[in-house]
């Protein structure tokens, strides 16, 4: 008995739309409508059709090669990913290779031009800061790589993603300073554009508003680099008004940060209690060691190589695009009062 | 007028040797001594031959790739060299693939086998602890791809290579310590089958022997990383013996060393002198920071990337393997007593 194979016909049939439509919502091709997209994939799912099974015979053959993106490689947060990745990537017998963008948008481009002429099997990607427009992540999709984000994603591509809760790590670092005592918080924060960054300063403003202080733009300043902060830390700390407590939005800007404090005389944490964000290796290295919220860098790694594995072998449960959240924990060490 | 083009036929003419032989030898083939090595690329060179021009029309294309092979992605030298990899390729127009082997054979093998399947331009090398056999290598040579060591080289291939001078780097670091008055050296070193670990120990002795103090075997242990450093340390300083001064083969387990002295209540350098080697990042983060050998990481990573790239582009003088010692610099922090 032949068993009727199910083809992109039936699925346009079943739906009352073109053949092209079908195949472009399943490309997350920008004319067609969220709700159009979501209504395909449903029905495709129903009836059982398999997409990637032609897609797959349209790739000349399999690479077992896994492309990422990151926009530093040296970088503390993105090492520990680095690492997740690669733990899951070989335990199922692929090789990764390694771009970096170095936050450049030009360089992501070309990074991508050299995956696909390297015919990896799948892309990860966490986006440069200067990348504002989506045309090569559209184009890997075209043509049938599946890609997953990891920590710093677009809202206009629809595709898996592994983030961080970085509104929640924030909000509970910062209440965490309230609850020692701390009132006049401040916070060095990253580029706005960045939605990593706009959360994170989004979850310092809840936790402030929440415990009655007031928001002091005074106190907020755009610096995410360990050289920013040795100059801005400084400039902050000969002001008449001094803050007991600073936010800052990664941990080597913490580390600069700790550095000028201390150069200046200042105690951490008598004088001013100080949290990171990642958890990388410097924060069990600094004096004093450093409290900061925990990013799982390495989980968000592995969790975003297995989910693309699954997808470059079709074996999701689902066609829709599948967001995951690694929950952010505060380690609290030695930089902060105590409770 | 048609000026007649050296043929490969002209140089084994000249040399009255077999077509084979000589290209052969250009390959570096282990069959063929190093003296008919040596005697062809002279030949070559004096004829104007440019083995190179055929090479190139066997590759289909340029990519305009580099392929890198690390050890480790996550380590602060190599993360420097990265960085220096990276400026000197951009800068050539090239896009850089990273690879780590994480210290497996295996995995190196399986790097450069998707390195070859992405048709990479060139390759830099810096092999993994357990790389002892090098036919991976002999295949890229084999394949018309250039190859450059860069830190961890291996004699069997002759190549371009840019190394740092280990030895000299740890008899003046050793010689530093005594200089301060230390006497009873311990040293952490690395597997002493790796030329740079081996390298640094044997400079460790020649200070110590230079300096009239006997080489105790009881202070020399293999201890290359921040968790071993941890526990061996805590051996080390629970003996009725103490040393005065530990040199560690690399920065991380001098970290690891100086985390547990304080842990067991050492001051250094007070009670313990320390020098690590590679001046990464977390030199400049402990607690006093750290005195250390420099190994120039970024541009150890510029010049062999140059250096390659000259060679895709059979842009060098000489056919000649090139190679470059970077000079190591002693940077005396505050983990040593002073002078």
């Amino acid at each position: 008995m032949k068993i009727h194979q199910i083809t992109i016909k039936d699925v346009a049939r079943e739906l009352g739309v073109s053949i092209s439509t079908v195949s472009r919502a399943l490309k997350d091709h920008p004319d067609i409508s969220p709700q159009t997209k979501k209504m395909v994939r449903d029905v495709v799912e129903k009836m059982k059709y398999k997409p990637n099974a032609i897609a797959l015979s349209l790739r000349n053959q399999r690479t077992n090669i896994i492309g990422v993106v990151v926009p530093e490689i040296v970088h503390h947060f993105f090492s520990s990913v680095i690492s997740g990745i690669d733990e899951a990537a070989v335990a199922a017998g692929y090789n990764v290779m390694f771009f970096q963008s170095n936050e450049s948008y030009e360089r992501e481009i070309l990074n991508i031009q050299s995956i696909i002429n390297s015919r990896a099997d799948g892309v990860l990607i966490s986006l440069a800061k200067g990348t504002k427009k989506f045309a090569h992540i559209r184009q890997l999709i075209d043509n049938n790589t599946p890609v997953v984000f990891f920590d710093r994603a677009c809202d206009e591509i629809e595709t898996d993603r592994v983030i961080v809760d970085d509104y929640e790590g924030a909000l509970n670092a910062v209440d965490f300073l309230i609850k020692t005592g701390c009132r006049r918080i401040a916070h060095f924060s990253g580029p706005q554009h960045l939605q990593i960054a706009y959360l994170r300063k989004r979850g310092y403003i809840t936790a402030l508003e929440k415990n009655g202080i007031k928001v002091d733009d005074d106190f907020i300043f755009e610096c995410d680099t360990y050289e920013d902060a040795l100059e801005i830390t400084r400039k902050l700390m000969s002001q008449p008004r001094l803050p007991d407590a600073i936010f800052t939005v990664n941990d080597m800007t913490a580390v600069g940060t700790l550095n000028s404090l201390k150069a200046m005389g200042f105690n951490v944490p008598n004088d001013v209690s100080l949290v990171g964000f990642t958890d990388g290796l410097v924060s069990s290295i600094t004096d004093p060691l450093l409290t900061t919220v925990s990013q799982h860098g390495f989980e968000i790694g592995k969790k975003a190589a297995e989910i693309l594995i699954r997808r470059i072998n079709n074996d999701c449960d689902s066609l829709q695009p599948i967001t995951k959240v690694i929950k952010t924990d505060l380690v609290v060490r030695d930089s902060t009062r105590k409770l």
